[in-house]
């Protein structure tokens, strides 16, 4: 099964952005709930339950991370998911039970709601994209098009549903678009310059748009090919001449993707077809939380 | 003339995220823009011209913050706005010009973009909701539920499609919701004890479902009524009830705000609407980078 | 009754803060504590306890603070309130009881007490005025005159004592002064520029000298008027027009505010005084830590 | 002469926490100044012309610090000090003289207020110690009671004021008090220890109450005497003792410091009084910023 | 030629660390540059010039990050490379020349050299692995054993010896050792395991012993396989194995490399040959600051 | 004895440096471990065993800091040493256990043993100096020529190696070398001016190369003399004058500092040799880490 894994850094990576996101939206503290919790002294110590709890359907993601939020804020509050992180709910779903002091869930709430509602929004439109080739060995792929600040996290909902990662950033493979390889004085020299740099382990992939430039690419050792916006007749094509030459060389199809279209090009052979819908069109997975009589 | 103005705070508030987000995205360095921009020292003081060009129809919001991402990492790129900030563009349309060092512009041209992209989807998104009330009194409004690490930009976004922002974080106002309530002993109890604790310019708002609470929060001196899901016919019982009480008090409707039902509850006589739809629910606006030849 | 409720931010908040205060202390080590806490490990493991004592007569603020700063260091220290928060106390009172490791009691002294000193002073300087106007409606508010780095705990010791906090920052109310009247053309274009791109819960503060400018800017809306610097007699004139046009507009009164002159200012029946005073005149209260033999 | 220099250490060290308190006050955004400034583009170029003036008596202090506040906010705003650091001005004199935009005319002024009204309330309280004893070889001195954050500035106020810093922090010297003898099993062997894990180029100074601890300080190599709350007499005769066993020992008086106390303290011969009274007591020096028609 | 280019990233990425060094060794502020550069204010203005001198025979590297530490302290510092990044210098050789504030140059001195020395420590011993095999296709390459906090610049020395980098960290290749091999249930399923969640242009290394774990990573599609510690015999066998099942294989041998060794490793037939020693057992190289008179 | 004491500062100072250099390594996530332990969930919650074993001789140094480092990726971890910090061990040695969860050990390992073995192979070598002059009185130092980030941890491996450490950073004490003389006018206008901005608990070295300089120095009451890279025979001299005008003057000998020279050094009875070898030149020492079957 493809994507079957989730993988997130260690808490030492990600708690930095955690917090900071809680501090943005409690600014210099949080004005009702201090008020309140602090009257008698009793409120403070006063624990609540709380249910989130789906409203649409979709694909949950980025439990693990509300529960870290809420972490933060107090140890000893208990987030218990209701659901297997990545899997599909329908509306009216318990999603998540919450049991901890009234201050840290009214402090929480809202940033750990807006995570998983737009980590959820992004695994649910991924899996709409996965599930039209499932059935085929092509593997759908994130781009770098992600909120500034939410790579890593918007990449993980990303895995949640289905996909498999593109690069994470500039650095751990090296892309050579136009206007690289027009700096470089063509694709083969492009090629050349950035592998002499390149640690070794990582990978160059070249964006071509006509046959002779995957031949080109090909030539010169490029380990990842990009076809970019190719009718579908010319990819089926490129594919071919690729397997032929060397059947390691990884296949990119990118442009143009949709659900109405993402089928006939995984039909053509490529190993992976790029897009960035999921992140940057997806509704929010809309998520609320309700206080339990207690 | 609602929303004319965008308000950005001072670059010594944002520069902090900007440079997170380029550190996010250039991890350890871009591997083929440092290898190109090398070989013979040439390249490396070449400098190009790119141009920004709209891909959808849409309202254009983040010109400035995206000129200073160019100027954090290169003081002498020039990013010169082809459009004015909050104008409505046509697919196709230069909206920017940059010349700047090659290295400048494509280390950050990643992170440009996303943002443009991201904030102008809000814009035209606002935009739409705000048109079908232009000619009313009524201010559409934003809500909390913005991505984690954006809100500033996002609330911004909102100003520039039109609307007009509610509060900014958990500090700048009271927002008064069921739990609190409960928790404070009833509506009248709750406003007194965060009045006491609270600033004195700052306002406090009360969540209402029914008329009693519309009229015990009015008793109780709160500053603005949030109306949550009303029938509309409630919703004008309210709006009489409150502005007969006291002209001065703010009415917000908030729950079922879309394209299709906005104009009637504008009509009710509200304040303001708030909604989360431009935020939650906007797909980015899609603009490409072209590099000119030289 | 008057500000009885003191609010802190969640320590998510205030933890950085309190972090860099103890590493500007510490700087690369603390040369006595080290060496004599680790001769034989037996020392390191030595648990102390110091009581703090009252040196002078005052209002005692920042406990919980003290205590997080000790927390911070050691999360096995004990810091144990001997008063209440807001307490007024003799000179010679115990007023914490800490135990725990000698190292973390030493190392965080400094900082504790430099903040407990320094609250604590604040409080008792606000006190006095609060005293003053007890019986009377009108409150006793503070200004943006603080100590960089401390106005959310400068504030909070201003509650402590007694006062209602004014605003907290640029951001969370617009006040506009001379200077920016004229940059706006006056006081109604002011505003409604101001109205235009402000979050719609926050309050605008006009500054007036006139009874003029009084009448203006009740016109044009602000939510609060400032009486700045007038004689008694003008401002009892101000107060009572401004609450026969409407009751809801919020009074302040500013400037020439001394223990001497407070009670015949609010007796002009302004809403809120505001004063400089007990943050930036007011002396630490001086406070000891000894340690007990064991 | 003594105190003639003020060292400030390089911005690179300072410019962090200046950023910080800049964005404490700014929040998200300076309200009033943003809606103002922006309007149709030609108030955002508007600069402005303002003067700080003095409003008491006292020893001006932190006029660099000031200057930098603003250039963090905008490198082309000019701060032109119209008197010199350290100098004693009179009510009503013109201290400083400002051009710049608008907008970091406004953003910065409260931030660089603060911080010179409590320096220059600092320096001035310390040059009145400082003139008691200014004929005498005595030197007057500060201790480690500084607000948390601001030290390093507070410290440099002292020094405009005439003072000499005592230790920075915790690590660049060592202080044996009470407890610290207590752990390490007397002066002798607690000096001992000390020694062994310091730096040698720092110091070790040792807090006595009786002529015998001074005498076993003296033997085992004190650096600094501190001569702590000791009657007059004893001093006298604790000068005399440590001068004939040591020329190069030196002796700082504390406790009980005062205006009164201090000439009589000095005569006793001892090199250094510290009293924390300037920093904990002195009110701030009152300077007004006034606009000026342009 | 192999490792000609010597890629840094964007200032945006290091400048942070580079601030935080000269904090390091500031501390409060350098005490005699401070008293010695404010006396009349001359001596700030007065400009210096010093000139760094190779005490011993290597290889430079390191210059670009030395001028931007000058410039951190002062944008108006001219630092002048005397010679070529990555040029091999005689003992007694000019390498930069720097005009500038004294107080830029001494308080910028130390971190600036202590850098270069370092970097240029490695790139020499790295220079000498880097000729015994200058004539063979086998290239040099580092590992994650580097000083914490300098990964990054040492990694770049390692270039500029001549040396191409393995993986910059954790995140950017997975390397497969013993450990997760037993944890994952053998190669294959550790292969199988980790594909499935890596970003899909990375890599999977996997650490060998046998031929037959050889044969095992092959099969499961390692894309880069290492020797680990095998006898030369055995990795000549290890070599042809892989080149005669798929030639894009990357073979790397580790372990025992010296400079005795390495020549004959090399003639194996491996791609890579990776050691620690440069960075980990190389001295700095000598370099000193002379003032010139002037 | 000398140096038996080990002083690391309080781990609220260290803490931030330690979790950068995790994140360094780390860096976007560890591919390896997280993909392997994720599976089922049981990895994930499986402990395991390692156990660090010498792979050289020498002293080990940084134990409680690899400690803090693993408790800093999960508190749950349990590192155990096997020897008493600052001991020589011989090749084969276990020197720590460690238990916990997979995770943890592998994300920690390299920062945790990079740092170990870079202190101990500085301690190692320290120890050699050390050694050669171990029954005479004179004290090895170190100097600043140190890791940037890696000051404090290096200097307390020079400790734990039996060094006493020169100052810690350019605050801490002040040192006039050549530059400063000519500067200031002269060793005595140099002292004065430096004396009079100084914190007056930190003592001032002057650098001297003529007996000339010696005398200066001596006359205008240098709290330290540094002999640069006298003669022998020159250096004999320079000290029995500075002790027969003041025996509490520091004496420290500078240059040509090796295992050969330093023993005839020290017989010039000087107090203090500094070198900065045993941080510029030592190889680390090698330290495997072994995972032990469960």
């Amino acid at each position: 099964m493809k994507g079957s894994k989730y993988a997130l850094p260690h808490w030492v990576v990600l708690d930095r952005s955690l917090q900071e996101w809680l501090r943005e939206d409690i600014g210099r503290g949080d004005r009702a709930t201090q008020a309140l919790g602090l009257g008698d002294g009793a409120a403070a110590m006063q624990t609540s339950q709380a249910l989130w709890i789906a409203k649409a359907d979709g694909v949950i993601a980025g439990l693990p991370i509300a529960g870290r939020v809420f972490y933060l804020l107090d140890q000893a509050v208990e987030f218990v998911p209701q659901v297997v992180e990545g899997e599909f709910v329908r509306a009216g779903t318990p999603i998540a039970q919450i049991n901890g002091s009234f201050d840290a869930l009214l402090s929480g709430e809202r940033v750990a709601l807006n995570l998983v509602m737009r980590l959820s929004g992004i695994a649910t439109a991924t899996r709409q994209f996965v599930e039209k080739i499932e059935d085929l060995p092509t593997q759908f792929a994130d781009t770098r098009k992600t909120t500034p600040g939410l790579r890593i996290l918007e990449k993980y909902a990303s895995q949640v549903g289905g996909a498999v990662n593109h690069r994470m950033g500039l650095d751990d493979s090296a892309m050579l678009k136009d206007n690289h390889i027009v700096a470089g004085g063509g694709i083969g020299p492009a090629i050349a310059q950035v592998r002499s740099s390149l640690p070794y382990p990582l990978t160059i992939e070249v964006e071509t748009e006509t046959l002779e430039q995957v031949a080109e690419a090909l030539t010169h050792g490029a380990d990842i090919i990009m076809l970019d916006n190719m009718p579908l007749e010319r990819m089926r094509e490129a594919v071919q001449k690729i397997r032929a030459h060397n059947p390691r060389v990884k296949i990119e199809a990118s442009g143009n993707v949709s659900l109405e279209t993402i089928r006939a090009i995984a039909e053509t052979g490529v190993d992976f077809i790029s897009s960035s819908a999921p992140i940057t069109r997806a509704p929010w997975l809309d998520i609320s939380m309700r206080f339990q009589s207690t």
